[in-house]
């Protein structure tokens, strides 16, 4: 069986958190706007994506540790231990995120969303139009 | 900047579908049982995921052809053709599906969980509480 897979950037996290330490804990807490950046050779893919006013973004937390297997939830050290399938950590094996996020504005291969905490730069791999029957 | 990733799979879905034309539409439409089966040495990661309900599972759906970017919805041809971005096709760049799913039990390095309708084989990426704050 074959045992690693590449992954392709479509797209690109532009955003005024420039760095880890500006980002907040979680993407939903925060009322940060992003702009989304799809690649010109991918920009057929978004045909109807301005249908759905919410969206799935999944990005790749191109930053994050991917040997941490255990963590303290939220970086409290007074809770105890937990495994990174148990928390929503950056740092996993696959540090991959999924924000579900309002579409604000779309023009082109650019996407305005509310909601997402990525650094400036951090690769898009894949959106979604968020379905209630399916994600809640 | 660096333009490819690799994913590696931390466990492999376990089902009764075991080729795409027996899989449903759509996950959720379901009442699949599916087990998921996390590999030895990413078992640390799963310390406390039990105390989630609702899980986020996200698979790489290895069949799908990742070179489609225009679709008809569902398959059904009487539907324009529309960018995968905006769609739940399994054809897109990165063939992510993102699965929000009950945790039915949990053993060792086994989930068993209702809704995904991945076929039997396919790769497992990552495990997530789902949060609803976050995620609905």
């Amino acid at each position: 069986m074959k045992d690693e897979y590449q992954i392709v950037p479509v797209g690109y996290v532009r955003s005024r958190i420039k760095s880890r330490d500006q980002a907040p804990r979680q993407g939903r807490d925060s009322s940060v706007e992003a702009r989304i950046e799809i690649l010109p050779r991918f920009g057929d893919a978004l045909r109807g994506a301005g249908e759905s006013t919410r969206l799935m973004v999944i990005c790749w937390l191109h930053q994050a540790d991917r040997d941490t297997l255990l963590v303290h939830p939220r970086g409290d050290k007074s809770l105890p231990l937990t495994g990174v399938f148990g928390t929503r950590s950056p740092a996993r094996p696959n540090p991959l995120a999924v924000y579900t996020v309002d579409l604000l504005a779309f023009e082109g291969n650019i996407l305005m969303v509310g909601g997402i905490d990525a650094i400036d730069g951090t690769p898009v791999l894949d959106v979604k139009p968020h379905v209630h029957r399916l994600d809640d």
